[in-house]
């Protein structure tokens, strides 16, 4: 399915404005960038990427497409024309997927014709504010996690697109699985999941229920506790499971308290090694405030599918650079109050301290390559094609090796500036 | 393309288990109800009801998904062979698209057997949360704007397909238009857009910029003039477009005092009829804000796409009714802390007083209609066939009035309780 359309109308009302001008011609250069991480946020975590380079190959104005254009009159019969041969033949380049990143970082960088570039604005915004939101707020919440596995269940809490996209951010993140299951089909995601209290409700009771799933899935199985009365449940659980049930998960209630007893319980019923998952409305915070509980894996839902907090990444994308009528690329850029922005096409690296750890995002124009950096901006599509795909799972190890590299204030919950500073050379 | 595989992973497994127990073919009533409205709002506006349908129409197991499923083993073979044959064949009841709804109003009903209905709890939630987030807060700012159209802008601040239905979900909500074109295409809701900085930075200079875009689109467009300096735009813009000019876009610093002056400046220049569309991350707020200002449109992104601090509306499914091994209808209800839920199939009503405004939702159980109120419950899907579908004007039409009949206090924009009680029966 064409993703042409998923596109602002005044991308095309500047397409035709500027093929009428001549300027629609002129090489520019767009990048990808936020003024500030929103929500206090020490760093951000690029995702998208990937999907980016997917939805550009469907990037095609069809006779669908296009007949829509005619019938509502958006654009001209030039313009129709040029869109219906479409196909964006410039360079992508960009920080790679679970790479973090700081304000001002350029993180994706368009370069074509105007005609070419102008027209990804929409899409190209789209997949990355809403996938790097993603994947920077369950950073926080796989780093407040440590060592304990993360199930990715927000499916139900956002637009059921957004679900699969949420579900590929936050495995780049670092969580363990997803309840998804278009998230396992379309990216080999693991999905994960057993029962809901509808479950409980349907049986004629709580033990009916229990044996129904220990029967089809075996005493491995999780099972839901928290539908009647926890304790009594556990018991029922272990009665008919026996030492060797799987897990437990808790889903109301005061969380901490609640593992603790259900520890002591299993425990003293010899479950020693059935763990214990919980949910219930987790973010970052709550996790954090869980780490003394006994507690072997947790589920997060809303507060991940939401960007806890902050659901948009705040990213523009903005014409740095375009040719002159006398065919010289020239910095651009906007005088707008209140909104900053730096003409000339970027290079990007990360200058790395003593002590082997980031200490400033360095961004420049100079063409030059500074020492004991790591470089950032990474060719994504060469003249067309598609030179930067990578499976997923690279993704997911570089975001556990950049989050290393960062301070350690980095992984601060609370509100405060970006972890390094953004210096301009 | 099929829609089934935009579901959680358990409610397959709760299928798998509730099959081999025998419960899988007992009816059930689920409902999705609110139990509380996040972020102090006064009332929610129902959104993504004809979504459902159209998606409930494409929920179907093909050669593709059952191969995934075998393959990551995800149930059994006996499961697999129900999913293959899997159809909806129940009823759906529920409030329509664009009606207000509060704590506790069932605004969907969905009744069938265990297993049919279990499946879609994540469909449903996913598209209802999202568009009833959006609508609800579209509905803020609509009120905040009076007669003053608003365009929904926000498509680059969430996921590309999240970005379609917000446009859909605002409109409902009495958005005038969208910069979205795929909502265009497929929902027919008016489009708009002229120009971004963008194109100005492209040209040589702002003059030559704007008459691209005159020679283009005529005097009647719309020219953003905040590139460099304002003043200084405005006074090219009606040099270039005569007084006839349509338009002026405001996309940066305070914009009531810059509104004031522009409109100052245009009248000054005989450009009486030119109209002010000011944008730049506008919420109700800021709208309610410029109420005094001479501005004659806005252009509302982030915050609608994003539910203005609410991205998902809490919505629930939940088991309320189920079929007894002895083939009675018998209401059920978890009693989870802190997660309140009634059981029983419900049925809805809003009661007028004398004044002509609503005061009170009322939910009852016992089959008696309540006199002088008006039936919120209707036939969406009976036996599997869409019965319910309606053209989009109609949600909007019924908006509207739904607003209108709500009492004053529920246009208050600050936090709250629900505007009007939730009374069970």
């Amino acid at each position: 399915m064409s993703t042409a359309l998923l596109t602002d109308h005044y991308e095309l009302t500047m397409l035709q404005a500027a093929l009428r001008s001549g300027a629609a011609h002129r090489r520019a250069v767009f990048e990808v960038f936020a003024r500030h991480l929103p929500g206090g946020r020490r760093y951000g975590v690029v995702a998208g990427t990937g999907r980016v380079l997917d939805e550009l190959e469907r990037f095609r104005f069809g006779d669908e497409e296009i007949a829509f254009l005619r019938e509502h009159r958006v654009v001209d019969d030039d313009t129709l024309a040029f869109l219906s041969e479409y196909r964006f033949s410039g360079d992508i380049y960009g920080y790679r997927e679970g790479e973090a990143y700081f304000p001002a970082s350029p993180i994706l960088i368009v370069e074509g014709t105007f005609a070419e570039a102008v027209l990804l604005e929409t899409l190209i915004l789209s997949i990355m504010n809403h996938d790097c939101a993603i994947a920077s707020a369950a950073s926080r919440m796989t780093n407040a996690a440590g060592k304990r596995p993360i199930i990715e269940m927000g499916s139900r809490r956002t637009h059921e697109q957004a679900a699969v996209a949420t579900a590929r951010a936050a495995y780049i993140a670092g969580f363990a699985s997803t309840s998804n299951l278009m998230a396992g089909h379309l990216y080999g995601i693991p999905t994960a999941g057993t029962a809901a209290h509808a479950f409980t409700l349907l049986h004629d009771s709580e033990r009916a229920a229990f044996e129904a799933q220990i029967a089809s899935f075996g005493a491995e199985t999780t099972l839901l506790v928290d539908t009647y009365d926890v304790a009594e449940a556990v018991r029922t659980a272990v009665e008919l499971a026996g030492p060797r049930l799987g897990a437990v998960r808790i889903d109301s209630g005061d969380l901490a308290a609640a593992a603790q007893e259900v520890r002591e319980q299993l425990d003293s019923l010899g479950a020693f090694d059935t763990r214990i998952v919980v949910t219930s409305d987790l973010d970052e915070y709550a996790i954090a405030a869980l780490a003394a509980a006994p507690v072997d894996g947790y589920g997060v839902g809303t507060s991940v599918a939401t960007g806890s907090g902050v659901p948009t990444a705040a990213l523009v994308y903005k014409l740095v650079a375009r040719e002159t009528a006398t065919g010289k690329l020239e910095a651009v850029a906007k005088r707008s109050v209140g909104k900053p922005s730096r003409g000339g096409r970027k290079e990007a690296y990360r200058l790395i301290d003593r002590s082997g750890h980031a200490d400033t995002e360095l961004i420049t124009t100079s063409g030059l390559i500074p020492e004991d950096a790591i470089p950032l901006i990474r060719p994504l599509m060469i003249d067309g094609e598609v030179v930067g795909r990578e499976p997923l799972p690279a993704a997911r190890a570089r975001h556990a090796e950049a989050v290393s590299l960062l301070p350690l204030e980095a992984l601060h919950l609370g509100r405060g500036y970006a972890a390094i500073p953004t210096e301009f050379a």
